[in-house]
């Protein structure tokens, strides 16, 4: 999923001659009552946090192992996982579905979601879901992407033509999963792009995405035209051997539709798109990605790299929303998953965009039906144009719609979106609004357990357990702070009113003496006054 | 509509010596290309957006006349319109709606919104729509608030106990309106009440709320057990003779709805609802609220105060979402809002708060079927209760849902909700992520012309006119600051790429050759492959 903007971030201030990046603080330095576990024989990564009343919740964690050497990379936890599948001429996660097959990966999400691994291999041998696991990825720690499992969300990294320093990427990526992210896509298009991706792979605990038409740019310095399937293919498998997880491929702009975006308020607004689009018009033939698609799956199977189908014909503004361009790239994105699965190889389907809120729910139905229920991989959507520097905020809200449609990952949109380069604030407010739209959709789906972080922390909001109001939150440091700003006494933590209200206005104390009251036989009292609920006080005059 | 924390908003430095708020910066420094105009003999404001093709956009401005002292507070409009009312017993715009009258008021709104006088009078007869306007609040802009109008949003503003400083109160009422808040509710619970809000309603050109029992409980020096129906009463006397527009009144916490909040994961949050509980249970008796509301709608009537009917058992969780007790309270509000409109009051309806998304749709629609369709303001809702320190992005989620579905009002929820006191920035930034949920909410609606400025802000996006871009956004100076931290220099706001793809990658640049080959006549090569789109391409060995 590539979005206009957030490519890349700027890490301020920069020491390029730096080679080594500065730790991130520690986990615990942002999640304060919090450490990292490992459960069972396939040690599956988890948060604990601990509680005041010494009960601890866990919660799924993707910041991955901590305090590695970079230019060691992560352990290598898939390499016993991986060796025994030499040969195989497909060795992909599907194709392991379909013959019955629990691989380690299913066993790993399955514990990471709290579900069966047969459900798992379920979702993957349906194509409802898909777990991207290069076999050259070994430091990968699994997530499955499906809508019947928890909704994901990516952060997008990348280095520009202008700038390029490894240690920036590694630390955006460390940056990124801090924060959440389940999956980073490295959108590079300046030079050492290679070696960048290689030491993000090394270091990355989740898959890493890449739209290679990228590199291929690079390759025929940006003249469009020299574009080949043959240059592609190269492409493709030297970025397969390095353990990218998943490739944008925009296959599905096809000749016929590129006529179609003319009268739009926007055109056509995917980088990737736009590149096939214009080598289409110049050369006056069929998109090399559709008719070379085959091969294209051939190379991808041999290493279970998933596609996730580029919408390169998405609509850039809520005016193009759901429109012909869109929907007949979507139809043509359904014929190539049969394709992909034809050759066992996984598949998601990317989405928009811009989309108005009572277009939504048609956009996901659609893509459903026409799409055969491949995951949903959507970029917001904004449901307004009118509020650049908020974009975060704009797509958050459609984002959370889509997750509860059937969206199966969300890639998030930061507050400069459509307006410049992210710095580390922006790739992190975007990160969280979409942990929000994710959390708010699986809360919305009713997936199991999905409630339960929300139930303690409102119990304690409701006990003045300042505390563990902030652990539990998304970013406890950030809401203390927030507290601290009007209440800087450490009494005003476990003080039983606040200052919003003060002692006289403060209702959860007056509740607490409600609910003594109440419990103290209210019911019986209560079902007096049912007796006359019904007649309704009749006043003179009415 | 009382919100738990953003009653009131600290202003730094406080120069609490300083009788005359410093003067906000003119609204052309937020708005750099607006100004402001007056339409028609009504003089309806609207701000103009002047484009760099020598075309305007006139948007609803809520911002009011500027540069008034403030001592002498703001012209009085509406004094030649109310004047020939003198001595009727209800000169409420119920009233005269029913009547078959369309007042000065009515004509105003018609104006603004865009649409039929006649349309206006015929929503407020039938109670779908509202317009608070006290007679003794003759600075007053109308502003009409009904799901058939653009969606409203309310700011909250109120000093505290602790900090009573009228300038400061003065100058958070023109800082949310001057982001778009739509209406202004004074929560005000300290000392100096009644001259603070004096000072807000001469200066206020938007409808100001109020909840009157947090000036009675100041009455009786925080005695619950002390406040009576006579208290109440005289306090309403005193609100309405300042000018106050309407009244939050929690008349729906029956006795018999109490004890279904017991068992609640965080009972009761209403302020004013966990006032009334506790009143009820040390009296055992039931709300006066309830029994005297007729006569509270003779004295309202007078006045023409607009009821909004506080939903005093909102749930404070998600786990609390669409309860008994919440369920209980609204069909009561219902039943009140029929005897109000027998005594010819205006009525809206008050809402949560926390609900998940699924369970957002159901609450509006019983809503509008338990309360006969009278216009719903909401607190959000919060989508989820994990991410204190961004509750104005998770209650923007449910506040665009629930206009979208009808609700008529908004009341804006800053990053401090449940941790301290809003500042400046918090509040801005509570009202923009609210004007993004009312305008999303419109265009959902399809409300006529409501997609107009997405549409011109997408044009000026895709022609890489950036002044334009930032103008007719809903905050230009940020969006351009944002933009310039990336691309300083002036050449940046002409060029036909920026930084963030490069000339090689612009999709939009691209896309402009694209539409100019597509123009040429590509639509006849397109049909040349529509025959073929059918015979998808069929690899060798799928």
């Amino acid at each position: 999923m590539e979005s206009q903007d957030n490519r890349l971030f700027t890490t301020r201030p920069v020491a390029t001659d730096d080679p080594v990046p500065e730790a991130l603080p520690p986990v615990e330095e942002h999640f304060p009552a919090s450490h990292k576990v490992e459960v069972g024989a396939l040690r599956v990564p988890f948060r604990q946090i601990n509680l005041s009343d010494g009960s601890q919740l866990d919660v799924y964690d993707t910041t991955g192992p901590q305090g590695c050497d970079i230019h060691q990379g992560l352990p290598k936890r898939r390499a016993p996982w991986i060796a025994p599948r030499a040969g195989l001429a497909a060795p992909t996660q599907l194709w392991f579905a379909r013959q019955g097959v629990i691989t380690e990966e299913m066993q790993f999400c399955a514990l990471r979601e709290g579900v069966d691994a047969e459900f798992v291999r379920a979702e993957v041998a349906a194509g409802r879901a898909i777990i991207p696991a290069n076999i050259h990825h070994p430091e990968l720690e699994p997530a499955i992407i499906g809508r019947n499992f928890l909704v994901k969300i990516n952060a997008n990294i990348g280095n520009s033509a202008l700038r390029s320093v490894i240690r920036e990427e590694v630390e955006k990526l460390q940056w990124s999963i801090r924060w959440g992210a389940d999956t980073v896509m490295d959108l590079s298009t300046g030079k050492d792009i290679h070696l960048t991706r290689e030491w993000i792979l090394r270091n990355s605990p989740v898959p890493i995405g890449t739209v290679p038409i990228y590199q291929c740019l690079e390759k025929v310095n940006g003249k469009i035209e020299d574009l080949t399937l043959e240059l592609f293919l190269q492409t493709l498998e030297e970025q397969a051997l390095q353990g990218v997880d998943y490739f944008t491929i925009h296959a599905g702009v096809l000749l016929q539709y590129i006529p179609l975006t003319a009268q739009r308020v926007t055109g056509i607004v995917s980088r990737g798109g736009s590149i096939m689009a214009k080598w289409c018009l110049h050369h006056h033939k069929e998109n090399f990605l559709y008719t070379g698609f085959a091969e294209i799956c051939k190379l991808m199977r041999k290493y279970d790299i998933a596609f996730s189908l580029g919408d390169g014909l998405r609509p850039g503004c809520t005016a193009d929303a759901n429109d012909a361009a869109q929907l007949g790239e979507l139809r043509t994105l359904g014929e190539l998953t049969k394709i992909a699965w034809a050759h066992d190889v996984q598949v998601m389907i990317e989405g928009p965009g811009h989309v108005p809120m009572h277009k939504i729910k048609e956009n996901m139905d659609l893509q459903l039906e026409l799409c055969h229920e491949a995951p949903f991989y959507t970029l917001g959507p904004l449901v307004t144009d009118i509020a650049p520097g908020y974009d975060h905020i704009t797509s958050a809200i459609g984002a959370a719609m889509i997750g509860w449609f059937g969206t199966a990952m969300l890639c998030s949109v930061t507050p400069k979106e459509h307006l410049g380069l992210p710095d580390r604030q922006d790739v992190k407010d975007g990160v969280i609004a979409y942990k929000i739209a994710a959390h708010a959709a699986d809360l919305a789906k009713g997936h199991p357990g999905a409630n339960k972080r929300d139930d303690l922390l409102s119990k304690a909001r409701f006990e003045f357990r300042w505390a563990d109001q902030f652990n539990l939150s998304l970013d406890p440091t950030t809401a203390e702070h927030l507290h601290d700003e009007s209440l800087p006494s450490p009494a005003a933590k476990s003080s039983h009113f606040c200052s919003m209200c003060g002692p006289h206005f403060c209702s959860m104390r007056i509740t607490q003496d409600v609910r003594a009251a109440a419990e103290a036989g209210m019911a019986a009292m209560a079902e007096e006054f049912k007796k006359h609920g019904g007649e309704l006080y009749v006043p003179t005059g009415a």
